[in-house]
């Protein structure tokens, strides 16, 4: 009986490990819907509860969402991207602004050391986006995808990871401050700054630029407070 | 029959949240055992199914973990504190001491400004027994307190939550490091310098200490690597 239950645990234990290896990789990309159960189920060789207890135990972990009669869909890519959206959400604007400033310094200051030629060109062109954006959504997008583009020339993937969920959990609060104050969310100077810096390798540089625009999200965050 | 399953599987989840707020909350200390099934099945009010399906939804994810034969312990405090630890785990030690870099950084500098007369005393107190430590191991205790005292008086929730698994999972790999190059891990000077200059409200100050400090471990795990 014991064995049996071990058993058991561990089955679901691995095919939810299968399915997180198959999210993680982008096998199964964010926002796609999973195949459905039958296939799933002899995919992996299991019978009906085992895959259903699974998707429940990463359902749970953030990773999947079970929308019901509509299907099952991959809602973010890591255990740890999904707990730290989480954790953001319980969190005030000035936190999340703070570890914000922590991860994109030493992001910037990463890329600045040791971007390659092609991560600059990419960097460049998202840069360019931001300036043509034609309206606040593309503007925002573009925005997003430019500091994305930073992160990942830092070549460290624990700051990726975290700062994927940091990016989308943001830009949603800055859009609340920058309607209420008018003012587009970042200092357009600011992102040319920054770009240049990184280009031209001056990780001290770029980590300055950094710190003093959040420094300027900050203090629009602290007015909103008073008002 | 979706009605059912529908309900049945929210039910897993809310004991599951259940008992992530027992643990968080720190009811269910990190370390300690949790109570016996048929008591949480009494007080959640759910069958045993119900209730080993929630404990197997967060052994998954991190927080609890089941020993064969003796009970299920908790294993760490938040999900995100979990899965930033099973990140930390597949990841190098540079990347690990550059996340560190950053978490530190900022929570120095932001200790230096917000801390509380007591919870500098408590800073100061740590220092203290980091001097007075006999051997490394009683060193490694009072300097990971030490740590955690600054983090906590940056008042920022989210650095606590990342930092406390980072400090564990990086005392070991730093300890590799220094057995090896038989230095201390901490250039005690340095801790000085860090408390003083919190406790004098120099942010900046703080801050460079940090970075002059990770820069130095830096350096030794790239020699490590080439050896």
């Amino acid at each position: 009986m014991e064995v049996i239950k071990a058993k058991r645990s561990s089955l679901v234990e691995q095919v939810a490990l299968q399915i997180e290896t198959f999210i993680e990789s982008g096998t199964w990309p964010v926002g796609s819907r999973i195949p459905p159960e039958m296939e799933l189920m002899e995919q992996f060789g299991v019978s009906r509860n085992t895959l259903r207890e699974a998707v429940r135990a990463l359902v749970h972990a953030g990773l999947l969402q079970t929308k019901q009669g509509i299907g099952t869909y991959v809602r973010a890519k890591t255990v740890l991207g999904a707990s730290f959206q989480k954790r953001l959400e319980t969190s005030t604007l000035l936190e999340t602004l703070e570890v914000r400033h922590a991860l994109e310094r030493e992001a910037a200051w990463l890329a600045a050391e040791r971007h390659t030629g092609e991560e600059l060109n990419h960097i460049q062109k998202c840069l360019h986006e931001c300036k043509e954006a034609a309206d606040l959504h593309s503007f925002a997008e573009a925005d997003i995808a430019l500091h994305h583009a930073i992160v990942k020339a830092s070549h460290n993937r624990i700051l990726m990871d975290l700062y994927a969920r940091l990016a989308d959990e943001l830009h949603a609060s800055v859009h609340d401050l920058t309607d209420m104050n008018g003012d587009p969310d970042i200092d357009p100077g600011a992102h040319e700054e920054l770009v240049k810096a990184i280009g031209a390798r001056q990780p001290e540089k770029a980590a300055a630029i950094v710190s003093k625009d959040i420094a300027r999200l900050k203090e629009m965050a602290g007015q909103e407070e008073k008002e």
